[in-house]
C-alpha cells in the first residue's frame, strides 16, 4: 500500500480503512527515518522493536481500524516532554534523565491510540526559535538545508513537514510552536496557556509555557488538542475554563498598519502577509489596521525583561553545577537572569498589565489579530554570525501571545515568488477562543494552494475541514410588533440579536389583530388544512440566554411554540392563546403584519 | 436637630430629610473632632472653612436634600489615598506631597456628593495590621484605648466607629480593611481586587492591593462600593469582569475544622466565632468543616515571601534617601525584601498557583468561606513588645484573599463577656461575587445585638437591609412530562433548575391528553369563564440560557406562554396550540397530569 508523504489524519484514516496495519504504518515510518536526509530531527528516535511492539499492542488492544480517536497515528514528542521509556534531555546531553511517567499529555494521547516515534531535537531549554542551538545539531528547513528549521520545537515540526509523523508536540513560550511551523508550511496550534496541561514537561518560562501541536491541517491540529485538553490539578497553570467565542462570520480582523509593518529586509514574506490579508477578505472578513506597538512592547518583555528569570528558575540546581554543559548562546541568556532581582520582576509584570489595559482599546475594534508569523528567516549560517539579534527577529509578532493568555493558531501563507521558501501567518483570539479561532483559520489555508509540509502539490482532505462553529445562537420568528421597524423590535437587537431572513409560514397559518394589545400585536393562529398564502415573518436569531429572558418577557396570551416556515421547517416563534381570538379581526388576507399596519397608518 | 452617634447612611438620609442642612451636619462633624478623646485619628483633617465651603458647594451644586446618592455624606480617607487640596503622607511626614488630582474613587465619591472631612492615619506605607506603626500615633480601639485599633487602616475604622464620619476609605493588601472593622465594631467591604480603581492610591503591594470601605452596616458599605466601582484604563490591574452569583438561599459556608483553628489563646474570640457559626446555621446555611491548610500556605507567602518586594518597589527611590525616615519596624520588613531575587519572585507565584489548585477542590463543595477576621488582638504596649510576631497573628486568616483575588465582607460578630472588647468574622466568596455576598453578611449582621461602632446599642436602620439577590432564575411552570419523576423531568434537574413549589392553576384552565405524542404529554388550554378546580402544576426556576435552550427544545402543538396560577400571578409555562385537542380525550376532571398517569398505570 502506498502512503502519501504526507501523513495527516484523514489520509492515514483512509490507509487504515483500505487495510493498511499500524504493523506496515511504523515499518513504514521506520523506513522513512532511515532514509531521512537530515541527521538531526530526533535526539532519541524510539527504536524499531519497541515501534512494532506499540504497533502490536495497539492491535491487542483495539483491533478494529480508526476504533480510537487517534489509532495508529504516528507522532513524535519535543525532546522536553517527558515519555516513559525514553530518555528527558531537553536538547543539553548532561541534563539527560529516565521519565518514569508520560507527561500528562503522552498519556492522553496514547490512550487515544497514537504512538510515539521519537523525541525530537530542540533549541537547548526551548531557549529560541531557530533551531541551531542544540549539541545535537540543527534540524534545516525541509525546503532548503541552508535554511535554519525554526525553534525551539524545530525536530518536530520537520518531523512531521518531511512525512515522518501525522503530528508532532512542541512547546511554545515565544513562539517555538509557530515560528518552526512558518518555515516548514505547516499549522501550529497553540492553545491558551492553561488549556493544555503541562505536568511532565521541562519548564521554560512556567508561568506561560504552552505545549503546541504542528500538524499538516488546522483540523487535525484541532482534533489532537482536544485529545490533550482538559484540566489537571497537578499543574499549577493548568485552568478550568468555558470555551469563548467568536463571530461565525464577518470577522474583524486586525492587521499590521504602516507603522509597524517590519520584515528585515524580507520582502517576499511582506508579500504573502499582503496576499493572506487579501485572502481574508475574500472570506468575508473586515480588515482592521491596528497599533500593534503596546504588543510589540509586550513581546520585548519575555527577552528583555524579568521573565528570563523563569528560565534560571527552571535550571537553577543544574546551572549551578553543569555551567559548562549549556550552548553558549543558552548559557548568556540564562545567566543573564542574575541581574534581576524581585522588584524587577513586579515591575515587570506592572508594565504588562498597563500594556494589557492599552490593548483592551483594540480588541473593542477586532475579534482576530492576524499578523505575519516571523518577519523573515535566515540561513543557518546567518543565525550563528549573530545568535541573539536574528532570533530575536523570528519572535517579533510571537513573544506577546503567552504574556496576554491569548490563543494562536499559525497556517502557512504560500511560497516565495520561486516557490522556494515558505512563510506564515498567525491568527490570535482572545484566552480561550481556540476551538472558535480554528474555522477561519482552517478557511484561509484552504484559500492556498501550497500543499502540506514539504508536499508542495498535496491537496487539502476535505475530510480534515474545520465545520464553522455553530454560534450558539437560536432562531426566533417573529410575527408583529417585533418585526424591523417596529416598537419591540429592540427586544431583539438590544440584546445583540440579528436578523437571519424574511419569509413565509406554512400556508395552513391564520393572522389575527389581538384587541386591547399595547403596542398593537397579531395573533397567529395554525389551523391544520387551510389553505392560505402563508404570512409574512423575520427570522431572528440571539443568544440562549436573551432568547429565555425574551421569553420570560412575553405576556398573556402570546407565546413561544414552533411555527412552521414555508421552507417546512420548525423554528420557534410566536404563538396565541386560542380564546384571544374570540372576535378578533381575521387578517390573514392581508399576507402580514407590516401590511396591516400599512393599511391603518393609511387610513388614520 | 440631634443626631445619633453613628451617621449610618439611613440615619442621616432621615436626618437631611427631616430638615438637616449640609453645612449644619459639617458643623457636628467640627464639633465631634475637636471633642474627639484619640488624637491619633486624622493626619490631615479637612480644615473647618474647607468643610463649610464644600457643603455650602454642595448645596449650590444640588440644593435639593438627598438628591445624589451619597449628599452630604461625610467620610473619611485613608492617608494613602489622594485628596486634591490635602496632602498624602502614607503615614511618612518626609515622603508628604501634595496631590493635583483626586484618586479616581475620591473623585467618584464626590460626584455622588460625599463629603472629605479629613486624612487618616494609617500603619506606614500601609504596612502592618495593627496601627501602631506610625510617627503620628497610634489610634486605639474606641472600646478601650489601651488596645490597638487595628491596621494598617487604623485612623478610618476608629473614625467611623466614634461617629466623626459615616464612612471612610481603608485599603487592604493583608488584611487592613477588615481587622480595624472587626477590633471596632464595624462592617469592612474588601472588594475583589480589579473591581475599584486604585488610580491614586500609594501601593503598598501593587498586584493585590484593594480600596476598601468600613461602615456601619453592609446595605452602606455597598452602596458605598457601588460608587467605586468601575473599570478604569489608568490602573494596570483593574478589571472588566461580570457579577459572579451565589446561590440566593441554602449556602454551604467553609468553617475551620479542629486542626486548623488557632486563637493565640483568646477563648472570648474561639466562642464568638463558634456562636457566629450557629447564627449562621439559623439563617438556613449548611456548615461544611475545611481544611483551611493551603490558604494558610498561601497567607503566609505574602509577608514571609516575595511579595514584600512589592512594598520596595513602591518606594525604592524614596528609601534610597530617606531610610532614616522609615518607622524601623517597616524599615526592617521593606528592605527584607533585597534578598529576594528574580527567581524568588517567580518561586512564589508557582507555589501560590499550586496553592490556588488544591483550595478548588475546597471550592467545590462550599459556596462561601467564614473565618475569624483576626484571632486575637492585643493592647498597644504588648504590639510595641513583638511588633512582627504579634502583627503577624492578626494576618492568620485574612492575608491570603488578595493573592486568591477573593471577595470578602468582614462583619461584626459581638462582644467579649464582660461586653468589652468586639470581635469579628469574615466571609469570602470568589472573584467578583462581592454583590452576592452582601445579603447573607447583612443578613449575619443582623442576627446580632452588638449595636453599631462606638454605640452598643444602636439598632440596625431596616433600611439599610440587602435584599437577597435575584440569583437571575427564570421561573416555568410545568403541567406534564417535566414533573418531578416524570420521563422529561431531566430537562430541568440536568442545567441546574430547582424546584420551587407544587400548587394550582387558575380555574379557568382545562387538561387534554394530546394524542399521538412520545412520551405521553397533557395540552393545557385556557377557556375565560370556565370554573374548574385548577390543575396540579410545579414552578420550577432555571437559569435564562437554560431556560432559552428549554424553550427551543419543545416540539409542536406545545409551547410556553403565560400561565395564571391559583394566587392570580402569570408564570411562564407551556401551553398548546388549539388546534391540537381536536378529538383529545379531556382529562380536567382529575385534576393534573399526576392522577392521570396514576390511573392508566393502575389500568395497564
Amino acid at each position: 500500500m502506498m502512503l502519501p508523504l504526507m501523513l495527516d489524519l484523514a489520509s492515514l484514516k483512509v490507509a487504515y480503512a483500505d487495510g493498511l496495519t499500524p504493523l506496515a504504518l511504523v515499518e513504514e515510518i521506520i523506513a522513512r527515518r532511515k532514509a531521512s536526509s537530515d541527521p538531526a530531527i530526533f535526539i532519541t528516535p524510539t527504536p524499531d522493536d519497541d515501534l512494532r511492539a506499540a504497533a502490536i499492542a495497539l492491535m491487542q488492544r483495539a483491533s478494529e481500524p480508526n476504533s480510537l480517536p487517534l489509532w495508529g497515528v504516528p507522532f513524535a514528542a519535543k525532546d522536553n516532554i517527558d515519555v516513559a521509556g525514553l530518555p528527558t534531555t531537553a536538547g543539553c546531553p548532561a541534563y539527560a534523565y529516565e521519565p518514569k511517567e508520560d507527561a500528562t499529555v503522552i498519556a492522553r494521547l496514547k490512550a487515544a491510540g497514537a504512538i510515539v516515534i521519537g523525541k525530537t531535537n530542540l533549541d537547548q531549554f526551548a531557549t529560541g526559535l531557530n533551531g541551531t542551538r542544540s549539541p545535537y545539531g540543527a534540524s534545516r528547513s525541509v525546503f532548503d538545508p541552508a535554511y535554519v528549521s525554526g525553534g525551539s520545537s524545530s525536530g518536530s515540526a520537520v518531523a512531521v513537514a518531511s512525512g515522518l509523523a501525522s503530528f508532532a508536540l512542541g512547546t511554545d513560550t515565544a513562539g517555538s510552536g509557530r515560528v518552526p511551523a512558518a518555515f516548514n508550511n505547516l499549522v501550529g496550534i497553540k492553545p491558551t496557556p492553561g488549556l493544555v496541561p503541562n505536568t511532565g514537561v521541562v519548564p521554560a518560562c512556567r508561568s506561560v509555557d504552552v505545549v503546541t501541536v504542528f500538524a499538516a491541517t488546522v483540523g487535525d491540529g484541532l482534533s489532537i488538542r482536544k485529545v490533550m485538553d482538559g484540566y489537571d490539578a497537578a499543574d499549577p497553570f493548568s485552568r478550568k475554563a468555558e470555551p469563548v467565542a467568536l463571530p461565525a462570520s464577518g470577522l474583524r480582523i486586525g492587521v499590521l498598519d504602516d507603522a509597524e509593518r517590519e520584515f528585515h529586509g524580507n520582502k517576499d514574506v511582506e508579500v504573502l502577509y499582503d496576499a493572506a490579508i487579501e485572502r481574508a477578505k475574500s472570506l468575508g472578513a473586515t480588515i482592521v489596521p491596528f497599533d500593534y506597538a503596546p504588543f510589540r512592547q509586550a513581546a520585548e518583555l519575555l527577552y528583555n525583561g524579568p521573565w528570563v528569570a523563569e528560565r534560571l528558575a527552571a535550571v537553577k540546581d543544574f546551572i549551578a553545577t553543569n555551567a559548562e554543559d549549556f550552548d553558549p548562546t543558552v548559557r548568556t541568556i540564562i545567566e543573564g537572569a542574575r541581574t534581576y532581582n524581585a522588584v524587577d520582576a513586579f515591575e515587570g509584570r506592572y508594565k504588562l498589565e498597563a500594556l494589557r489595559q492599552i490593548t483592551l482599546a483594540t480588541w473593542e475594534t477586532v475579534d482576530v489579530l492576524m499578523l505575519p508569523t516571523s518577519p523573515t528567516t535566515y540561513t543557518v549560517e546567518e543565525m550563528l554570525a549573530d545568535p541573539i539579534a536574528r532570533n530575536g527577529h523570528f519572535g517579533r509578532y510571537t513573544n506577546f501571545a503567552n504574556l496576554f493568555g491569548y490563543a494562536a493558531i499559525a497556517v502557512p501563507a504560500g511560497f516565495d515568488g520561486k516557490g522556494h521558501l515558505p512563510a506564515g501567518i498567525t491568527l490570535f483570539g482572545p484566552a480561550f477562543s481556540d476551538d472558535a479561532l480554528a474555522p477561519f483559520a482552517d478557511a484561509m489555508h484552504r484559500t492556498l494552494a501550497a500543499g502540506m509540509g514539504k508536499d508542495k502539490t498535496a491537496a487539502i482532505p476535505g475530510a480534515s475541514r474545520v465545520q464553522a462553529l455553530d454560534d450558539g445562537f437560536v432562531p426566533i420568528v417573529v410575527v408583529g410588533a417585533h418585526l424591523t421597524g417596529m416598537p419591540l423590535n429592540h427586544e431583539l437587537t438590544g440584546p445583540g440579536g440579528k436578523l437571519v431572513k424574511t419569509c413565509r409560514t406554512a400556508p395552513d397559518y391564520r393572522l389575527y389583530v389581538l384587541p386591547d394589545t399595547t403596542p398593537p400585536k397579531p395573533g397567529l393562529i395554525r389551523e391544520p388544512g387551510f389553505a392560505g398564502k402563508g404570512l409574512e415573518v423575520e427570522v431572528w436569531k440571539v443568544t440562549p440566554a436573551a432568547f429565555g429572558r425574551f421569553v420570560q418577557n412575553i405576556p398573556a396570551p402570546l407565546g413561544i411554540g414552533k411555527v412552521t416556515l414555508d421552507d417546512g421547517s420548525q423554528v420557534s416563534g410566536f404563538l396565541c392563546e386560542g380564546h384571544a381570538i374570540t372576535g378578533a379581526r381575521e387578517i390573514t388576507e392581508l399576507g402580514g403584519w407590516r401590511a396591516y399596519m400599512k393599511e391603518k397608518t393609511a387610513n388614520a
